[in-house]
């Protein structure tokens, strides 16, 4: 119990639900409320509950959407041959802030991990392979996260998408940029040379 | 923006105006609200707001509670001889664990930090002075963080408090338990050896 009170105690435990914060910062973020305006911690509750209400998963790509279909599936100046694959919401605004692409997104709302206990039909797949069929899908791009789960989604997602025809590819594995050679790990700096690109 | 949401945006600046709180976590966490149940979500909506109507400082030592004045300062079986003073509501948590120390708190609500206009003006000293006269204190000790300021508060607080009369104690400054005098800096260690203890 934190000094004498069962309600900083109550809100500390509802804050290390939350990932990335253990017991030491949700006493720190417990005691900033404290100290904190009422109307900053009001403001905070309050932009909680109306994101929950309001914000939901596009009906057609799972991404995050206010209204249904999201903006991007919506959008007649994004490429609708190309579909990006991604694990979580998340990832679309990490490919979204690179300017590079300009197709659609499909996030799987997930990976596959047995240890945890996600199999193939825990990911949007089904709803993937109606939209290569319906939308005339040219190319997939599998951007999955580059570890072992992820590599597995991906392999998994490609074996249902090629038989329909499609072209597959996944995005590059290699050395980060603005980083030292040394500093990359061996399967890194392998699928960097596997990978390599011919300099024209 | 994150994707085509601004309630999801504006819940990630919320979050973004608590400490260790960056862009990236507040991202994470928002996500983690999103898919959450919306029971788990209002749950922690209704915590802040809970603790932030009914959690108070107790009139007496500045420390967090439910009641006032708090358990700590109604409890007869404390010694009410001596004062430990901590800077923030959070030290009284970490003293109370240790077990060793059964007297009473004053918390001064803040450090001197010329750099962040916090100056004598804005710490709780005053009610400090009348609680060591009508108390009948006989030690204070003074608890303030290891630091700079900490340090200078320290001062500042034993030079108000001396003159009453009152024995004034700080906690040890010295190496960590557990750890390698290697891994120690100079300033820790030289203060080890200034306060060494005789071995009876």
């Amino acid at each position: 119990m934190l000094g004498s009170s069962d309600r900083i105690e109550r809100l500390i435990q509802e804050l290390t639900k939350m990932p990335t914060i253990g017991r030491r910062t949700a006493q720190r973020l417990a005691l900033y409320l404290l100290k904190a305006p009422l109307e900053e911690v009001t403001a905070l509750a309050r932009a909680m509950i109306e994101m929950k209400k309001r914000v939901k998963y596009c009906s057609e790509c799972g991404g995050i959407t206010e209204q249904d279909p999201c903006v991007i599936c919506c959008d007649p100046k994004r490429d609708r041959s190309v579909i990006c694959v991604v694990e979580e919401p998340g990832n679309v605004i990490g490919v979204e802030k690179t300017g590079e692409f300009r197709g659609l997104y499909h996030v799987l709302h997930g990976r596959l991990s047995p240890l945890d206990g996600v199999g193939p039909e825990d990911l949007s797949v089904d709803s993937l392979l109606d939209r290569v069929k319906t939308l005339g899908i040219g190319e997939i791009i599998i951007a999955t996260n580059p570890n072992v789960e992820g590599e597995a989604t991906c392999n998994y997602v490609a074996g249902l998408v090629k038989p329909l025809g499609v072209k597959v590819t996944t995005i590059a594995r290699g050395v980060p940029m603005g980083s030292d050679l040394d500093l990359a790990d061996e399967v890194t700096l392998a699928r960097a040379i596997e990978g390599r690109g011919e300099i024209k």
